[in-house]
């Protein structure tokens, strides 16, 4: 196993791997075409659960967020996209300076993704759902982790792909045992040691909103782990159990008028990168064949 | 011919697009595997112009567009990354809000990509170019247009997919003219009747140095039209030759010491999907399919 500081500076030094802004990484070369194989794999895989893809754009509003209990959940994450106000003396200046630094910005219109799925409750919201839906969509989210980012590892912004299942309690167990299955087959397969574990997610807790919702979905949260070290793993993958949290918050239905219950499987694409590039090496010759071994994993 | 209106009517009627913020557009069902589609054959189209794919982040440092006179060139469409302060306080009031009305906002971080290609400028600065280079990258990129924005013709948020050389002078010529045929045969193959323009970008040029930037790149830049309507035609990819602007904006360099000819050829592909629904109407059973519309180019 290659430590992940030793593969993110030997990608660095072949120029494979570099970071135009705090937070974001460009590939290039065989690993970047390595990333293509592995989003095409895990895409592959969430077509078999979902035939419904869904093209989501990259940022949400904020009433969508706040109905999700988003900023009571986790606001210390939160990426805002802004532009410049459309004064014309005010762009001068900018064009001038030919630097926003001094710019007159407005204030935030929109949420960068923190996940893909609030996409899906939001556009069911108000819904009744006749029969149980499973719907994939894959993203650039964004989450703020200020000093703790690490190219691969922790990324401001990153690639997530999500399975999302809405419907009745018991479709959704069934849904993440058999999504859950798949998933820990496809890493094995790529020759990754992948073991499950419950989890919980980092709620900001100090107001009462916060330590409320965070009972509520206590043992709710799990996550594939993946070997990154001999004592390391990191959260690749998570399948997340949400109750009816989210049918009551946007008001989705089963006939019965019952809330939906929601559930979803995750990937961190860059992190199912670093944990192949840990196993494998950085040297493309060392890779096993991506194609080959999903063959191996459908035969 | 269908109106670009009616088309966006009855698509949000069936549920199959929704704004989910200002500018910003999901796509579900029928159309969204349609834009799958044409993402393929856009994507095909490049790997045989390079088989050098990139993946980009959606973000790029200030100091990079700046070096690119973005700024002096482009700022009434910049568009910003922030987050939240991570001051506990702050962040309480945001959890308690349950909203980021009033939250403190750090100053804004990094642009979201207004272009594919100043990330490849960016990463080749100061290298000097033994043999001419293609790559090909895909992003989300944003141009902040305000009141102008419209689903699929002109979002604040879209899908870029680029083919960028950098090398010599002749070679570029060479590049644009072959892409630029393949770019016209593929959007026939599609049905559409394309047509090739001169074109201007909209410089923001009240101050001297966007008037120079403007003079230096007149003509340089031709658009293929796609029609949206009897009378109306859409720019939905473009070709671009930059002379040495970038070479020597970025101290790219051939071997004689010469600064690189920069050229890139882009797709916006929400563009590309609206011509087709245009042209073959909102209803998938009118579709032709894409798939074998492609062979028969290839044939």
């Amino acid at each position: 196993m290659w430590p992940p500081d030793e593969i993110v500076r030997v990608l660095r030094e072949r120029g494979e791997l570099s970071e135009p802004a705090p937070g974001v990484v460009t590939l290039r070369g065989e690993v970047a075409r390595l990333m293509c194989e592995l989003e095409q794999a895990i895409g592959a895989l969430c077509a078999t659960e979902s035939p419904d893809e869904w093209r989501v754009p990259p940022a949400i509003a904020f009433p969508a967020l706040a109905r999700a209990d988003y900023f009571a959940s986790f606001p210390q994450w939160l990426t805002l996209v802004s532009h410049l106000s459309d004064d014309e003396a005010a762009l001068r200046v900018v064009a001038e300076q030919n630097e926003p630094g001094g710019a007159s910005v407005t204030a935030p219109k929109a949420a960068l993704n923190p996940a893909v799925c609030y996409h899906v409750y939001s556009s069911l919201a108000g819904q009744i759902i006749d029969e149980s839906r499973v719907i994939t969509a894959q993203s650039t989210c964004w989450r703020h982790e200020g000093a703790r980012h690490a190219p691969l590892a922790r990324q401001w912004a990153f690639t997530m792909r999500e399975i999302v299942f809405v419907g009745t309690a018991a479709d959704a167990q069934r849904f993440l045992d058999r999504a859950g299955s798949h998933v820990i087959h496809l890493a094995r397969a790529l020759g990754l040691d992948a073991s499950v574990a419950v989890a919980t997610d980092p709620f900001f807790a100090p107001t009462a909103r916060g330590k409320q919702l965070l009972q509520q979905i206590e043992e709710l949260k799990h996550e594939m782990l993946l070997p990154i070290g001999t004592e390391n793993r990191i959260a690749a993958s998570s399948f997340n159990l949400h109750g009816i949290f989210f049918g009551q918050a946007f008001d989705i239905r089963l006939p019965s008028g019952a809330p939906a219950t929601t559930a979803c499987v995750a990937f961190g694409l860059e992190r199912w990168l670093l944990a192949f590039l840990v196993r494998h090496g950085p040297d493309s010759a060392a890779w096993p064949a991506v194609d080959s071994l999903l063959e191996a994993l459908h035969a």
